[in-house]
């Protein structure tokens, strides 16, 4: 009896899972592939395809500060890697600790490869070009395209390691140098327990992030929040509302300041929340894209259910290895905080 | 007569090898030591001992900007393992971009654990003491005591580490956190080739390092650059000449502002020189040093020589191992950028 009970349950488990994947599918919802292959044809760049030894120089050049003009701000500084990708701080802050003047708050780093654009307003295509911002932008590194250009010339290990990757003819200029954090850039994805679940285990997600997922596909969060980053395809905002804090910084959520849906992926690691980073708990985030973006109330205990889903999106981060940074000569450019 | 000649040469080499390394000695030069147990003897604080757990918490709250006012500057802000355990800026910059007052340079942290004192004027007897002055500083990471101890109480995860470093009953307040800190640092050695020389390897070095080595001792450097640190021992400064760069900060090198004498090991990753960072290159560095504390004239290629030796002093850095940042709880107190 007990064995028949049993292997009753563990059915009707095995359909609800089933069902459950069916709909996350239906809903467009999509795993990181396992598949080596299949993971590279989403994150390769053709025009920039990825090879080892770009990925480690642009590693290298990710966390390497002299990249800006202080000295002091590398792409880590905002993007932490040893975190969830971003600073956890409610808008950017940079060179001479000036705050983002749109009051935009830093977006994940990882699985971004995955978005179909770059940036909160969707401005730029891809991680290449995108690198190219914030190491230029006044309040963020501060750079000249010259400088990044001198001083990675300046380094001969930097040198080396680029004609390791591109040749022995390579000329180092600035787009060589952003490529090549972008092809570091691209392989920074997380799987999590949320792909397994996707892939081939059920017991991957416990029963209340199951309840999490469905309520989040009930609800119809998985409109905006799909694809393989859950996030990242579109441009939305103040569908039905007006965002609560919509008045911090300039993106009010009209035609002119449509944000970009991040990606949900790590996103318990990535407070404070939306484009102006106004909103301090998942919880109060839930809520209040059920009400400005789908016109619908999400309960407390909903909320929860779909913030403890949100756990399983926290992924595994790459092992980075040993970062060592290649010594200065006399030539490299001195730091500037001016 | 070709092999006698070969061997005669090679054992002329040996006995000026054997010759250096007892000047090295004389000198009161030091390897770093290869033997676990003999480096520990060294590198541990009986009051605060070194524990694998303790290290790999310590690690952590090392690179947590959480524990700065603003959630955006680290210790290894200042201090980057990824490089020489600098920031190579002039003088160090921190919470609102306020420039040190005194215009000091922030020394490496890398060896810093065989100085017989802290900071550059020596008012700290150890790192655990250390540890607790950059992070309160206001134009550093500005934190409060409590805004640290409650950040470090609010992540689950830390407190759980905490708990397996010192017990269940663990009290987790600053000097508990800062004590975790210096527990790490201490364990930031990186033996060189130097020691290599010393200890086992007339041929860790080449020609023109052991002469630079040669120079070093016979122009008295080793004077305050001794001990396994080649530096760290005493205060001194402005010996027999007033410092070009006296000016610069207000450390002038009167009875009222003597200078640490800082450790040479890794020299060659940490420019700028001199304690208020006004010297760009290790050539001037060299000369300005004989000139000032020595009263003897370092010529260019002595100067050279003996750069070249500081080469061999570049160690390896430990490897860190994946460093992964804990969630932050709605508890954690927010960044404040002001």
């Amino acid at each position: 009896m007990k064995t028949a009970l049993l292997s009753s349950l563990l059915i009707t488990s095995t359909i609800m899972a089933a069902s459950l994947k069916q709909d996350a599918q239906n809903a467009g919802l999509q795993a990181i592939p396992e598949s080596k292959t299949e993971l590279y044809k989403l994150i390769d760049n053709p025009k920039n395809p990825i090879t080892y030894a770009k990925v480690q120089l642009g590693k290298q050049l990710f966390f390497d500060p002299r990249l800006s003009k202080s000295g002091f701000i590398s792409c880590n500084s905002c993007h932490n890697l040893m975190a969830g990708g971003t600073d956890n701080i409610e808008a950017a802050v940079g060179h001479k600790w000036r705050v983002n003047p749109h009051h935009l708050n830093s977006p994940t780093v990882f699985n971004a490869v995955f978005a179909s654009s770059q940036f909160w307003d969707g401005r730029d295509p891809d991680l290449e070009k995108q690198a190219q911002g914030p190491i230029q932008a006044a309040p963020e590194m501060a750079a000249t395209k010259k400088h990044v250009k001198d001083v990675v010339n300046s380094i001969p290990e930097y040198v080396k390691s680029f004609k390791k990757a591109y040749g022995q003819d390579v000329k180092i200029n600035f787009t060589k140098i952003t490529d090549t954090i972008a092809t570091f850039e691209r392989t920074l994805v997380t799987p999590s327990r949320f792909d397994k679940f996707l892939t081939s285990c059920d017991k991957a997600l416990s029963k209340q992030e199951k309840k999490g997922l469905k309520t989040f596909i009930d609800k119809g969060c998985a409109t905006c929040h799909n694809g393989v980053a859950l996030g990242g395809q579109m441009m939305a905002f103040g569908v039905v509302a007006k965002y609560k804090y919509a008045d911090i910084g300039d993106f009010h959520g009209d035609s002119n300041s449509l944000v970009k849906v991040p990606t949900l992926r790590n996103i318990t690691q990535t407070a404070p929340y939306f484009h102006n980073g106004a909103v301090k708990t998942l919880k109060e985030a839930i809520q209040e894209m059920g009400r400005i973006q789908l016109g619908v109330k999400i309960t407390d205990t909903e909320a929860k259910d779909i913030e403890v889903f949100f756990g399983a999106l926290e992924g595994s981060k790459p092992h980075l290895g040993k970062v060592s940074l290649p010594n200065s000569t006399d030539k490299t450019p001195k730091p500037n905080l001016n």
